[in-house]
């Protein structure tokens, strides 16, 4: 971090450096960023400059590197050891658990492999591709079963999509800390699969197939039942992530995606489609995933993860270094399909802006959306708010909870706010 | 691998399976596949059921698998501990080497970054990214000198931008076995960081700034220069890829990336930019990465990776179960922008017929390409031929040679054939 020492801004290249920036910014992003001028000219943007030296020859660049061979699957800098996945402590069990994504660590909107959230019902099986088989059969023609190599001699589609957990986050305290805390159980990959719906057509279906119920070849047997209309939607049967196959965290060698649903429905490690007239009512969308309403009644079958957006920096955990110019970043999602705009409040929620999309928008993909910020030093909360396609706009918490009552656990998409104090530390505003 | 047993087709339900998908297959592509039904009843597909069991409980449903814990940053199955970056054999030395990305086991445009390929000169430098800075001076109104916490505070932006090395593949035997052997030095990701030219209007050109050289903090001193009219356009400092930060193989904590330009000008773990009248005309760019012509010219300064295409699967290595359907597939891209169309010929190039671009296709992007096929059986050579968005179309070999005589070197982007013998396996037809 750099030091606060204040030092002379006329002689210093990275103060005039940070002038020039924000005559720059006020060009591109208008009169926005004119009002904190003054301010960072003076202060915090001169002392980011603090223990600057030019770059005389560093050690690395006196003696060969590394040799080419030397990690034939690469891995991160050991500067980044401390970007992993999230693990909760105090989880009540380990083999029915989850681990997040680091948010606020992520650029981008595609979520590298190996820091892609977890979520397991009976622990990672370790399958044999060789051995593994899918069965699709009930209210079919004919029941098939297909090896990985059946699978693979399909015609292939790739898609960029987010999966979410539905329990992300909850809705009562204590909530997290930081963006990975609060919500990462959100990622995003590019997917490389099969149709269901042409597996589907390979098998037949009978007049009355209206659900398939999916089951997973872990040892929780995760089983849930998916409407015939997704099945012969967008859904398909993946066997790769980012390029290569996928891990076993995420249901090596074959899952089924749903895009745009809540992730327990893409079952992993797929092993059965039992095409049925009705759903089978498993637990795990009965007994969970499922929400007691107010009135008592439940509220089951809540496919849809809808549009959320959340800012991953500043946010929680992090530290402003100073005032002046920071641009404010996040990312969007809606399972319904493409985000249509995210706007941006730097005054508590009573004043909204417009943030610039990254392009290419993409259906039911994490879309990152980028704000100019020009932080005056006060104590300010800052919140995004997604608006998808269809013209549904995320709520705010209390207007979820109004609706929602106090036993209702999954699908909570609110708005969330995060404090930045003077001093520059970010804390979540509703903690 | 299926046997190739003969079975009671009638009574086989992937049998089954696969006329149903052939029937699917002919609607969705016309007649393509309809001369292939026949043979693809009788004979191979249906071995690809020999040995398929229904489903019983496999050991791995029997106990609860690994704890969700188990990697926190993850890595990919045992089972594809094969699918690693490809080093050549025999290299001349190790610090200044290469490592291909496995092309042939990749699906989709995104390289996970473990298997990115890698092009060093100096071996891969460990940089502690606190220690290291960027320096931008020469022809500038100010010199700069930024830390990484300084270039993390400029507005950012993200795309997904394909890089490759001008030497992929040589134009003299031999030749690559595999599509990694032969053209494996491309890969494509996510990258987030800095447009070069808010960095370099920070600093204020001078009237006479026309290059910009660009050096790495490597042994080697990796030194390339720009024209300016690139680094004013579409040139990035990035930091992040595919989300996380770079890995030292790809310039960790910071590098230039040029998209469509030639992968060595994207100079990797930079430290200067130096702002200038003219070229440096740098080793790297004169003794290497430049090509003697015909008639004794230098041809310098080649930047543009044009336009390319190789197919992945069927390719060199693989090998055809049988006859009947099979995907082709493969990545095509061009330095120019965005791939426009490719064709696929099965016939050694007398007929072509127009691949199933994925969308979206995106500028300066791998491209993935698909082509039902219906395979006879009989020996075929299959090829693939990209024309970008500039109307520039893939040369063949011969054409290439004609023009650039024995002594080139780089930008080889000859359309490249893979032979199919009647046992199916696949070898590179030129070889």
């Amino acid at each position: 971090m750099p030091s606060k020492q204040t030092m002379d801004a006329t002689n210093d290249p990275l103060a005039a450096s940070r002038r020039r920036f924000l005559r720059e910014g006020s060009i591109l992003v208008g009169g926005a960023l004119a009002s904190g001028l003054a301010a960072s000219e003076a202060s915090a943007d001169a002392g980011t400059n603090a223990g600057n030296l030019p770059p005389n020859v560093p050690e690395w660049m006196k003696a060969p590197g590394d040799p080419v061979g030397s990690q034939l699957y690469g891995t991160p800098s050991s500067f980044e050891k401390g970007v992993v996945r999230n693990v909760p402590k105090n989880a009540a069990q380990y083999i029915s658990a989850s681990s997040r994504s680091p948010l606020q660590d992520l650029d981008g909107i595609i979520t590298p492999n190996g820091l892609f959230y977890e979520r397991h019902h009976g622990g990672i099986p370790a399958i044999d591709p060789a051995q593994h088989r899918l069965m699709v059969h009930g209210l079919v023609e004919k029941p098939l079963i297909f090896t990985m190599e059946d699978i693979r001699r399909f015609p292939s589609q790739s898609h960029i999509y987010f999966l979410e957990c539905s329990g992300n986050p909850t809705y009562k305290k204590p909530y997290g800390k930081t963006a990975s805390d609060l919500v990462g159980l959100v990622s995003c990959a590019e997917w490389t699969g099969v149709s269901l719906k042409l597996v589907l057509q390979e098998a037949g279906l009978q007049p009355n197939a209206k659900w398939v119920v999916a089951e997973g070849a872990d040892a929780a047997a995760m089983t849930r039942s998916i409407p015939i209309e997704k099945c012969l939607d967008d859904a398909m049967l993946v066997y790769s992530q980012n390029g290569e196959r996928l891990r076993p965290q995420q249901g090596y060698p074959l899952r089924l995606l749903l895009p745009g649903f809540e992730g327990n429905m893409s079952v992993k490690w797929l092993r059965r489609l039992h095409v049925a007239a009705e759903p089978a009512y498993t637990r795990e969308e009965t007994s969970k995933y499922t929400d007691l309403m107010p009135d008592g009644s439940a509220r089951e079958f809540t496919f849809y993860m809808e549009a959320k957006s959340i800012i991953t920096r500043p946010s929680g955990g992090q530290r402003l270094g100073g005032p002046g110019f920071h641009e404010i970043t996040g990312i969007a999602w809606s399972g319904h399909g493409k985000i249509r705009r995210v706007d941006v409040s730097v005054d508590n929620g009573k004043n909204w802006q417009e943030a610039q999309l990254q392009e290419p928008v993409l259906t039911r993909a994490l879309t990152r959306f980028r704000l100019p910020w020009q932080w005056d030093g006060k104590p300010v909360v800052i919140q995004s708010r997604a608006t998808d396609e269809t013209g549904y706009v995320q709520p705010t918490l209390a207007e979820l909870l109004a609706v929602r009552g106090d036993n209702h656990f999954y699908h909570n998409n609110a708005i969330w706010p995060w404090r930045i104090d003077g001093n520059g530390e970010v804390t979540n505003a509703n903690a």
